[in-house]
């Protein structure tokens, strides 16, 4: 059987690395999905003044701090990107592509979207579009298929799926270098909507109009509402009660996507709650048994 | 007229401070009661492992790095007792002996009173007990007085009163040089319980029982419900929604006040959302005139 473990955070911004710090002191096994990065918000904040303590600090410093605090704790990130949740009662099955973890208990902390749907996103969403490249290739067998991606981690799914797809193209929503298989086309412009049309979908840009069998839109973080099948939302953000607990039975959020103010001592504050209440879940259900 | 203040903000540990300096930020005036020492709570917490940023760091190490960064940002504690707010309306109405403070918004970050009354005391209280020595103390005059105190500030009250009364017992909970005027008489002992016996108070020492015509307690936290009239409360805390609001119009809490866990960091986090929804409050009532 698979390790459960007690607590799996979706997340490496200061909500999601101050749940660990609190886990780990708590004596639970933590697991944290993100970045060694942490967060692109952080790390590009010219000067932060509100982060109690460190007056005037910038975003990239902080960051520095941050991953000494979660060094010095022997915290390790797991960086793989959670295309799903499901909860199955007693646990949480968290996917990554082909690959599964449990957890007694979720902490999301997964920021905030700051990008909408795309046009025609959400309707044909589960009918060639999708989120997740590499889970649902091999619908794509010797098809064609648009990739849209908002970060580098966008690259290795394009090549996962050249690997069996036929004709596909790379929209990157960003510079880099793009270390792309042979054969995958790049495409440079802004998506406007997605269409269907007839079996294929089209994807508009602004200056010219694709065509394939399917649309996958990477994007660095996912909405929880798609992300957690169940999940009770309002105005856009998770629902919380004081404890940062959810609608979801041992299922907690904390920061940004619990909603404003977008700030990283309050989300670090509710990283801290959501932990506790966590914990406390824990071990009730190990007082009941 | 007094200068009314956009923001008065009561007590300086975490939530207080943090408060402070988002007001400031958002350009509001703003007035922060409490003492230099901060927080006598984290001054003298040995080892702080969990707010994020400043691993293994001492209370007193992590104090001196907020009066940093308050100082930096020209942001000075008032170091004054506020004995009683009153909502006036448009405005809060913050009491400090003899003299008055005025503020649109009230944020209330008076930390965790970890004492309970003394038996008696809840029934006493405006009977001859009191929690304002100098408010009270021309009710007194000629008269004997038992003054309990917690802490060092207890010593400039008592000075001031037996100025005005006759006999004044000072009972000091803490230990300490107890600079006080010649005829106090100091008394060691823990005080059990306070009772009215014909005209005179009786205060129940484990040694000793002393009598007097008044008794004042002096706590270094006094509870907001006590503080604030009309303040809801809850199991000791106060009621704050999502974004720190109470029940009174214009007025926040932030940090142990409203409840555990008992954090630093939860405190502070608590504090920037208080401080942005006083903002948003005041920046509303501009608008509506």
């Amino acid at each position: 059987m698979e390790k459960r473990y007690d607590v799996a955070i979706i997340g490496t911004g200061p909500a999601g690395l101050e749940a660990a710090i609190n886990c780990k002191i708590r004596n639970k096994s933590v697991i944290i999905f993100g970045t060694n990065n942490l967060s692109t918000k952080l790390a590009k904040a010219p000067r932060i003044d509100n982060y109690l303590g460190l007056h005037g600090i910038s975003g990239n410093d902080l960051k520095e701090k941050f991953l000494e605090h979660i060094n010095s704790m022997d915290i390790s990130i797991t960086e793989e990107r959670i295309n799903a949740v499901y909860a199955m009662g007693d646990y949480y099955a968290l996917m990554v592509n082909e690959k599964m973890y449990e957890a007694t208990t979720l902490i999301l902390a997964t920021g905030i979207e700051y990008t909408k749907p795309y046009i025609g996103e959400e309707e044909l969403l589960g009918r060639g579009v999708g989120y997740c490249a590499t889970c649902d290739a091999p619908l794509y067998k010797g098809k064609d298929v648009i990739i849209i991606a908002q970060g580098e981690s966008g690259e290795d799914e394009a090549n996962y799926v050249k690997e069996i797809c036929n004709k596909l193209y790379y929209v990157p929503l960003y510079k880099g270098n793009y270390n792309l298989n042979e054969g995958i086309e790049i495409i440079k412009g802004v998506p406007k909507e997605i269409r269907e049309q007839g079996d294929k979908r089209e994807v508009i840009l602004s200056n010219e109009t694709l065509s394939a069998d399917g649309v996958f839109i990477l994007r660095d973080t996912i909405s929880p509402k798609q992300l957690v099948a169940g999940l009770e939302t309002e105005d856009g953000h998770i629902k919380v009660n004081r404890d940062m607990s959810t609608n979801l039975k041992g299922c907690y959020a904390a920061g940004d996507c619990t909603g404003r103010p977008y700030q990283y001592i309050k989300a670090a504050g509710e990283g801290l709650v959501a932990a506790l209440s966590a914990v406390s879940y824990i071990d009730n259900l190990s007082r009941n048994k």
